[in-house]
């Protein structure tokens, strides 16, 4: 994967780039940026060996793929995904409870990016996706992500109902999102757990929904159908984080 | 506010129009759309008197303002803007304590539109939102709102710090996301209450933080800055929401 190469653009997308060590080739920024911002760039890049080009706005625009630069584009190596093991090697290493998130076909960039930005921030050990029918680690989402993608392992697997087996037989709990399941305000989540996040539309599959130990649902009553797949994701996290705090 | 036309696109965010009542002037399906979807778009347009017109797939791309239109592209009226009267209205006919969301300055229509449908899920009376440097009702917001903002209201205020200042004078407890605040799994989320979320970048002014009776965080522990602005505001919805259930 390392060999293929990707495209960053904005300010903070390519200084998480940066700032995390990520191997990017080469920075170019728009001429007359801001004297602070420049320092900013010239210090990190400086540090790394990293060339720096300054161009115009037209120079600029040309590069840009998405079309929103921000005055700032750099080219790096794609993320590379993780192995399942990595997460639990992740982990142990940590010496906390397994805590995964698992995006059961998830087609929105901007959920997958939201998705590993809320597994940072919760400190869960790493994010398994889904190879076919299901959003990778493009550009878009690695933006959303505001620079997670580079701490949050992202693991991609073929069959998903069979990393659900998998992880059972390693003890630990997973639970699907569902909304057939009790209330996850009255769950026990301090063990143990893979949260397993259905598509935006289908919610879990069901192959995958019957592997699971239990299902959670999120206690709503509104007009519409259900919540956005990140936000979703992001409540039932910090469940998770709930529960640790207050076993310690 | 109600002779400006939209576009609405995508079968989702026509769908909930049409099943919401909301005035929608013509549909455009794609020719050979799948026959149990066009039946149910022939029968709701049919009970609202609502002309459906079949075209081929280069007319409605021609058509589409987005580029994503899925087959289904709708001209309706725009959305209108509650005021901050209609939204304890709302609360007070539904015999319920005030529970409101404040968005101080989101930039992203899709934050808006995710918050809208959050706001709904978790039986807020309101969002509410600023008129200058934040965005509005826009297409992409309602779109990303699944069809919530048809039934949640959302206002539009020119100064949140006054707003906070009149939730407080009538008994609700107007409630910071701030990363200084105690954390909100340990706060007393269960009377009548205004949760005000941030800009992206900025998080809430500090003008109307001061106004605010408290300040809520968040326990986060990841590598990177902060939650996506829609996810955390899931997450403290939903925690009011438990206050709630915890309280009957």
């Amino acid at each position: 994967m390392a060999s293929e190469k990707i495209v960053l653009e904005g300010r903070h997308a390519v200084l998480e780039a940066l700032r995390a060590g990520h191997s990017v080739h080469e920075v170019f920024l728009l001429k007359g940026t801001e004297k602070k911002t420049a320092e900013e760039f010239e210090r990190l890049c400086a540090g790394a060996d990293i060339p720096i080009y300054y161009s115009d706005k037209a120079a600029m625009d040309r590069r840009s793929v998405s079309g929103r630069h921000q005055g700032v584009i750099a080219t790096a190596d794609a993320w590379e995904y993780a192995e399942l093991e990595d997460i639990l090697a992740n982990a142990a290493n940590r010496g906390e409870q397994p805590f995964l998130i698992l995006l059961d076909g998830i087609m929105d960039p901007h959920n997958l990016g939201a998705v590993i930005r809320t597994a940072n921030m919760a400190g869960a050990h790493g994010v398994v996706i889904t190879k076919d029918r299901a959003v990778g680690l493009t550009a878009a989402a690695a933006k959303a992500s505001a620079g997670a993608v580079y701490y949050t392992p992202v693991a991609r697997v073929t069959n998903m109902a069979r990393t659900v087996e998998q992880l059972k037989k390693a003890g630990i709990w997973t639970i699907a999102a569902d909304m057939q399941g009790g209330s996850v305000f009255e769950a026990d989540l301090s063990g143990p757990v893979a949260l397993v996040i259905g598509n935006e539309g289908k919610g879990v599959a069901r192959l995958v929904k019957e592997k699971c130990d239990f299902a959670v649902s999120i206690p709503t009553s509104g007009d519409i159908d259900s919540l956005n797949a990140s936000v979703a994701c992001g409540i039932l996290a910090f469940e998770v984080v709930r529960a640790r705090l207050k076993k310690h």
